[in-house]
């Protein structure tokens, strides 16, 4: 029985874990497409979000079968707890990645950005996609060290997120308000991503260690 | 045991349900505290939500001793695992107004908000209010009809976020481009705000008729 439950906690948290590369290759392909306003690959975001979410009705149906069938106690049970609460912050970086998509085809064949932040969300979407890979290797080891590098990679989205703002609402800032507030929009979601990922961190790091991280979840 | 279990279900329940009515009281100091540019308001509302994390700890902790010492299954199992989302989204709805309250206090003594979007913010507020109150009653209440009935008042709060966005990016917004970015992302808290309410609700309705409402979350 024991043994039974090992291997479906098992299964359960590989869904988890490819949950999260697959937010990650969204992120990435909607990174691309608002940097080309590329709407196929806008559309393609929006249409993969469906599979996503597949995944998670999946996981959640594992979980009830195994809370219903096994009744874990003690620590099996604040596993599944925790991969189920793992399985909404995963459903919900791919939902903000969609958002980008989203966003993308609005403006589309116009680009959303400005090309003077291209940079940056050139490399916040780099951020997020290595964010997305880490995720998922960390879920799979559950290893507490590279779940606190989360938090220090979130810090770096963190930083250019801020940075951001201070370039929309600098005087010289030469585009619209509708380009400012999208721009606003987009550094957010990607932002709200990267804080997902830290909190499968932190429930990573709580289930190895039995201990939360110290730092706290500011968003 | 049973009747043990459906004790501490309710127990739980009621857990959620005032979660869900410091949501919106925390809603309408930090809408009074965005309007009147209230620092004090601002900062309590800052400081009142680590009660809601903590009702959010306790009432994990007792799903958790739920599941771990009656083992419940099917339906009870189903409103157990509800009620524990049911705490993240009503948590997620207090950090909103948190939120509100933290860009209040950003500007102060400045006005976050220019006066000619007063109007809506207010509306927004009053609407977001009564949310919080109508959810707290909906999850009390377990009522599918109500429950249904979020929807459509979130539908009158996307509304005023979608009509915001024609202001802020209309060529006549007389603003800085800074009060134009605080308007989207206060505008998108208060719509956020709503969508956790919304889901909650579509967990009542399922609890009650074990059917999800066909309206799909779309935020």
């Amino acid at each position: 029985m024991r043994s039974a439950f090992h291997q479906q906690l098992e299964d359960l948290t590989e869904g988890v874990a490819q949950m999260c590369q697959l937010a990650g290759t969204a992120m990435q392909h909607a990174t691309h497409a608002l940097l080309e306003a590329d709407l196929t690959a806008a559309e393609s975001v929006i249409s993969d979000h469906e599979l996503i979410k597949d995944r998670a009705a999946t996981a959640e149906r594992d979980a009830f079968v195994l809370l219903a069938l096994q009744a874990p106690v003690a620590s099996d049970l604040r596993a599944v707890l925790g991969a189920l609460k793992n399985v909404a912050d995963a459903d919900r970086m791919a939902v903000l990645a969609r958002h980008i998509a989203e966003i993308t085809r609005r403006r589309h064949p116009a680009h959303a950005l400005p090309g003077d932040v291209h940079g940056h969300f050139t490399e916040m979407g780099r951020l997020a996609v290595d964010i997305g890979t880490a995720t998922r290797k960390v879920v799979r080891s559950g290893d507490p060290e590279s779940a606190a590098q989360l938090a220090r990679d979130d810090d770096a989205l963190d930083a250019l997120h801020r940075h951001l703002f201070t370039v929309v609402m600098a005087p010289d800032w030469s585009h619209s308000v509708a380009s400012a507030v999208d721009v606003t929009l987009l550094s957010r979601y990607y932002e709200r991503f990267a804080d997902h990922a830290v909190e499968i961190g932190r429930r990573v790091i709580y289930q190895a260690t039995g201990e939360l991280p110290v730092t706290e979840l500011r968003h």
